[in-house]
């Protein structure tokens, strides 16, 4: 990790520059009718159609194109079985290094063939933390590669601030954000960037009732472990870090939690209105929108649609 | 009908400004990934993403705008059970006048729904085409109101048109379009603009193996009838029209089939890389490409994506 510190505002803008040529400037949705649905005025920032289909590229980006050309000579490696894997593996290919890439042996076939398809190594383990971690610190021993962490690093989350920054430039005047919460990387870049370029906009976290480690983290005053991992939000099953916690717990408004039966209703909607694919995390935020519908009236409201990638054969509409 | 001759250059030009501000002027989609795939460069144009979730707009919006206005003083009328009906619906709300949409009674009831979201009076009838147009001519008598069939008519096709118009002046030297032909509207729309503003490009028309008809059409030099309904691409399941027919028969370069299991496939693709959500109709163009590997290598390949309505509940997926 090259930053040692909470990014800064000239820290956010290094990185957008840094990354400008390697990520997309993702649209803005809108739609009539959801806007009526919901009682206000949605601006959804579709990082679904990002690079490797997550925001989880602009982190890694940062990450590599910050770091000191010797610290990444041997490449790149990470334990992950989500989207970060495949950022990190594009990231990669980008720089032109190797990427080793640590991935639990169940991990779905259609992750695994992703992150094979930008050329990285993938290095399997056992589906538990503590074998993540133990053949993570293999993989560097053996190959001298610089780690990346997902969430928990102040590169990482100066990268997905970007995403923030560009959405309060593409927009007019929003008055609120909701970002969800899984490690706390993109929810504490969006509290940043907005604390810098929009200090006026509110912002909500976003989170399934059935990974609430934020909200109890929030309440307790430390990090708090996710207790099961039954929700459908697949990238949202982390808690916090070191890193990204003091950030959520002083910017935040509040947190919003959201059944499951929410999540699947917004996913639909989304899928209906927006004509989008997206993965259940993305339409965590939707969810808690519709919840404080009360609250929300006619404001302007910025939602991040975090990702796309979705097994197509377990889409939950039945 | 107010064109009475097969559209000219300044008809195309004329519907484009007439309806401009009705419409969107949906984006053009690309994948690296997908082009690996295709071996060739691809294009999207993303009419999934139009105004009611498909291209129809375009002609809905250019009869309703080009009529005279007392032709249409008493409202709207049209038989349909898919994309036109909303489309009629929409292009009625915005003139403010009303509109008579005969649906069989056995439509699916998210777009039946969709249509009376719009302010439209449904009047249902028995699922036959005699019925559809006793039904309709019926509604006319009673009503007054105009009708504006879903392809087979100059106006509808000049505004289809100018979906190629846009897609030719959003890419670079296409070099081959494909557009999948139902009745024949966006086709020959397609064809006519291709022929008017960049004559190079070599259009192909794109058509389920299951609802083969305008192939035989070409093949035999009249309109055949759909012999069977049983392609997933609900938005084929029709015959040429009197008017479209002389126009592909004309200047398309040739008709490419494809099977059920290409059309889910491509749909598949098209889900899982361009995140977009369509219906089965608009991946038929992807399935001639990869159909055609051979012959499109490496080439500037413009495919429409004509439309995103699909029942999420029944998605091929499995």
């Amino acid at each position: 990790m090259y930053l040692q510190d909470i990014p800064s505002i000239q820290d956010i803008i290094s990185a957008e520059t840094r990354i400008r040529s390697h990520v997309h400037r993702t649209p803005v949705f809108s739609s009539t009718k959801l806007n009526e649905i919901a009682g206000c005025r949605m601006f959804f920032k579709t990082e679904n159609l990002q690079r490797g289909g997550s925001f989880k590229i602009r982190g890694a980006m940062n990450s590599v194109t910050i770091a000191s050309k010797s610290w990444i000579k041997d490449g790149v490696t990470t334990h992950s079985s989500g989207n970060h894997a495949q950022a990190i593996a594009i990231a990669a290919k980008t720089m032109k290094i190797p990427a080793y890439i640590v991935m639990p042996h169940n991990s779905p076939k259609v992750k695994v063939n992703a992150v094979r398809s930008y050329g990285a190594k993938i290095i399997f383990c056992e589906p538990t933390q503590e074998a993540r971690e133990a053949t993570l610190e293999q993989v560097q021993k053996e190959t001298k590669a610089y780690f990346i962490p997902p969430y928990d690093s102040y590169d990482v989350i100066a990268g997905q601030a970007t995403m923030m920054k560009e959405l309060i430039e593409d927009t007019d005047h929003l008055e609120v954000m909701i970002a969800p919460i899984g490690g706390g990387g993109l929810a504490s870049g969006t509290l940043l960037a907005t604390d810098y370029f929009a200090k006026n906009i509110v912002v909500y976290g976003a989170e399934p009732k059935e990974a609430d480690d934020a909200y109890r983290s929030l309440l307790s005053g430390e990090i708090e472990a996710v207790n099961n991992v039954n929700t459908i939000a697949d990238g949202l099953r982390t808690s916090l870090g070191k890193l990204t916690f003091p950030i959520i717990k002083d910017k935040v408004k509040e947190i919003i939690l959201v059944s499951e039966q929410d999540i699947i209703e917004s996913m639909k909607l989304i899928y209906q209105y927006l004509k989008l694919v997206v993965e259940p995390s993305a339409a965590v935020p939707l969810a808690a929108v519709l919840n404080k519908k009360g609250q929300l009236k006619d404001k302007k409201v910025g939602l991040v649609l975090c990702g796309g990638n979705v097994d197509l054969e377990k889409l939950p509409f039945h």
